[in-house]
């Protein structure tokens, strides 16, 4: 592709994937329903390395290069043209291209590459070495929304002094607050990370949250109590807030078993039946697809997974495609850091999609423009009936 | 294909399915070893969709169509000529046009053109809504079978006065009688939607059992109890009677998780070496597999998920051929309520074997006469062995 | 192929497996880094066909063929030309024949044919019917190195009259003896038969080890408490020794939902990070290469697996490919008596690397040289990394 366009993702391709579909993959804007900011700060080559493995959160060990993976190919594959290079030029030939660019100049070249009409942003992970939402538009030139983070938010209430006898009011008042900002279109909970699935998702009296709060103290805060997550959940859920929940795929902090999305099972039957939305999913994306078809507020989406299966991630949307009704899916890139992942979740996406509808349309499974309308309905219409946006 | 005649799932793609295993895969008359009955009463537009949704017995909301779904792509597709429309006919055309036939008109086209021989019929659920066997026969012009299902049984017994204490021997005078019919070729346990399979599966003492069935007392009965449900288990197999279970995919009122077949490992070591037989498993196909090679007697299918994965089937039917043994597996559409259900599970089965089987034959990895040997045995021989039929 | 030469695994399928990459593949000799001997003494034919299922200890039922399997399969098309028949002859062609030759006869044909560079043998079961790790290199002209099984290192040493008391000294003595052993390049276990994953992995206190071995007494020992297991793991990582463990498929004496790796995050994070090789791992490879992604010290293989899924490995090689840096996955066969198997395993990998990365060229995922790489890495060096050979 020419440096500033939009990559094209059928390049070579074309045969396999029916023309209106390409055209129509290649041209549509997707809304981004999970991602977070682009890095502000330059980083080494050792730090770009560290944030192509999602699962660790050392350094790469000197045996081995993190481009000697399949988001590594990727990389080398879709980005390296939108610095001017060839495809899949080397690790070093991309490393030294990209070490003369500012962390601005890369993420105005990858944002705007991805083809996206609005970012929903988590903002509660590192907010000071990445971009803000509205950084994200300044840079891309579209909109974007907010995602507040559950956990985050009771932190920031104890550190800001919430007494636990104060603190379940304070919590509906700062829930109040995100109903009542236009910006900030749901919550997101990542009990993967602070208690796994497998703990009591009733609904919590204010006596029993009170008493975790207490336990909780005021000292710097890691919420990792199960009372106070789920407490904001069903504060935020009650409110019609729709609720994001990291599922799966995530570094090696949280015990991947205990995020099989099934383990949700006993929330899903109690909560609001605002919209929920299984983020990541992997391996569990037939379970997610399972429990999208069987409640009718469920959602799911297979980001993050995607960029790092890279070459395999058309096998992923395949199998996200199997049992979900196509109005219970959503796009997403779950990218972090790098602005490479935030254009990679978008290539990536449209290429798996290609093929895979390519193959049905093909095959007589379906028309071209039933698979537009697919392709429509998880990147864009979905998040826009899910966030009312 | 011509109305009344048996479809062809090979239209447009013979160059990938080899000549003589297309037209085996055509002409075989297919032993449906796990099917309810047809709808035998008419159903409205809503009715029809949200029976294209197993997880889920809530009406389908105002926001979708389950048309959208793999399912409703595969019904547009291989229903409507059947129908005398083109296809891939809308969801609109399809449903004016069903709307205008009478549910035994539906009932004998699709059932006719599933190309099946024999329907061996699970009658334990909403029997006054579908056909019976005898109807199934009527209708379609081919053989039946019955399998008894053991939690309904039990509840028959206690609603019709067996008292806890007379319960082990009506239990077992009851499974007599299915020995000695004919027409019963086997029981089934829904165990999956009652217990999970985490339960103790050992035989239980008749003093247990009792126990169990005073705590269950004579109200309107729905069997829970994991004593009760592991006596009816043991009593039948040691009756020789071939088990069926029920494992994984199905409504959002079972634990999917707690429905791995693994999980059965206590009751596979212990019961009598009566033929088993795990229905669908999706998403534990793989683990299904594994156990139909690691114990003689078990068995296993993918029906319902063959359905339910419309186009995406053949990759499931490519997983059910990983480890087991070719004896060790069987066709089922459990097709319920809807006759297209029916013909979907043989045409998709088919349509997949020729699909998965041709590449094996093109790659060299069989030959051709292997793979229609592998068809026959699946499709079947295997059901002819296990229900002696 | 001739008889006596290296199996041409690509033949009829070089237009979908560019040159470069196939002849690579065709002429790599592969670390075969965890292998058994092969049969040194006859079988009649129940015994080879009992040998094909991994499952079950059982003889194969009446009413089957083991040849009816996708490992069967594979055994009838490239095993059939290494004895001087044509692939794809009958089961009955294929035993007659096999039946002429010596066991002896039949592992040099079928080793040579391998392909491979060192074998790296785990000793630790049914020593006396199958080759030692000399008796490999005297059949192939290759050479051979040794894993120590943990739990078989126990029974001896009880058997051989360590009282309880002096267990734990006796252990680290014979564990010393190990790192001074050249030919013994890391240690097994088999937890996954003994205790399954479920485990407390911390590291024992000697105290507490004792009173296990007490337990366990001098009776012939069949080593299944987790203090001892976890005892002999710890020792042995904390000598250096790289940790071999079997994960997923085996004999039915195994929970095979207990051996899902991710119950390992306990030991991967608290042991000590010298080299940790997840063996096997079906139908856990996501989960295994996730980890692999996950902890520096993390690798896996498919091995035993890809024998199993015959014509269907290509589709488990792809799924390893998912998530993991290329520097964390090996290659290896995990062959056991029919050196039959030792081939296959070779064959299948070779021919499955080929169609998935060969994929990858076609449509411009990776370059040919990366391919090449790639292969190499899995199939050589990250073997002589981990085991510094």
């Amino acid at each position: 592709m020419a440096v500033g366009g939009r990559t094209d993702v059928f390049a070579g391709l074309r045969p396999e994937v029916p023309d209106a579909l390409a055209r129509h993959l290649h041209d549509v804007d997707l809304i981004d329903h999970h991602v977070h900011g682009a890095f502000t700060v330059g980083i080494d080559r050792a730090g770009f390395e560290a944030a192509l493995n999602e699962g660790s959160t050392d350094p790469v060990p000197a045996f081995m290069s993190q481009f000697d993976s399949p988001l590594g190919l990727a990389v080398r594959r879709w980005c390296a043209p939108v610095l001017g290079l060839q495809p899949l030029a080397s690790a070093d030939e991309y490393w030294l291209r990209r070490a003369e660019l500012r962390p601005a100049d890369l993420s105005e070249r990858f944002l705007r590459a991805a083809g996206v009409a609005r970012w929903v942003v988590d903002t509660g992970f590192l907010g000071d070495r990445i971009t803000t939402p509205e950084e994200m538009t300044s840079l891309s030139g579209v909109a974007s929304s907010s995602i507040l983070r559950l956990e985050r938010l009771t932190e920031d209430l104890i550190e800001a002094g919430a007494s636990p006898k104060d603190y379940p009011e304070a919590l509906r008042a700062a829930l109040d607050d995100a109903v009542a900002d236009p910006h900030t279109v749901g919550v997101k909970t990542i009990a993967a990370y602070r208690t796994g699935f497998d703990v009591d998702w009733s609904r919590p009296a204010d006596t029993a949250v009170v008493q975790s709060a207490a336990r909780q103290g005021q000292r710097p805060a890691r919420v990792d109590d199960p009372v106070l997550i789920a407490f904001g959940v069903h504060e935020a859920t009650a409110r019609g807030l729709p609720l994001q929940i990291h599922v799966g795929f995530g570094d090696r902090d949280l015990d991947l078993h205990r995020t099989d999305p099934l383990l949700l099972l006993p929330l899903l039957r109690a909560m609001a039946p605002v919209p929920v939305l299984l983020l990541h999913c992997y391996p569990f994306q037939r379970q997610a697809g399972y429990l999208a078809q069987a409640f009718d507020n469920v959602n799911f989406d297979v980001g993050l997974a995607i960029n790092f299966l890279g070459p395999r991630s058309p096998s992923l949307v395949a199998e996200a495609l199997e049992t979900a009704p196509f109005a219970k899916q959503l796009y997403s890139s779950d990218a972090f850091g790098p602005p490479e992942l935030h254009l990679l979740g978008s290539v990536l996406w449209r290429r798996a999609m290609g093929l895979v509808l390519g193959e049905w349309v093909r095959c007589g499974d379906c028309t071209e423009a039933d698979a537009i309308r697919i392709v429509d309905m998880i990147g864009v219409r979905n998040a826009e009936r899910v966030y009312g946006l």
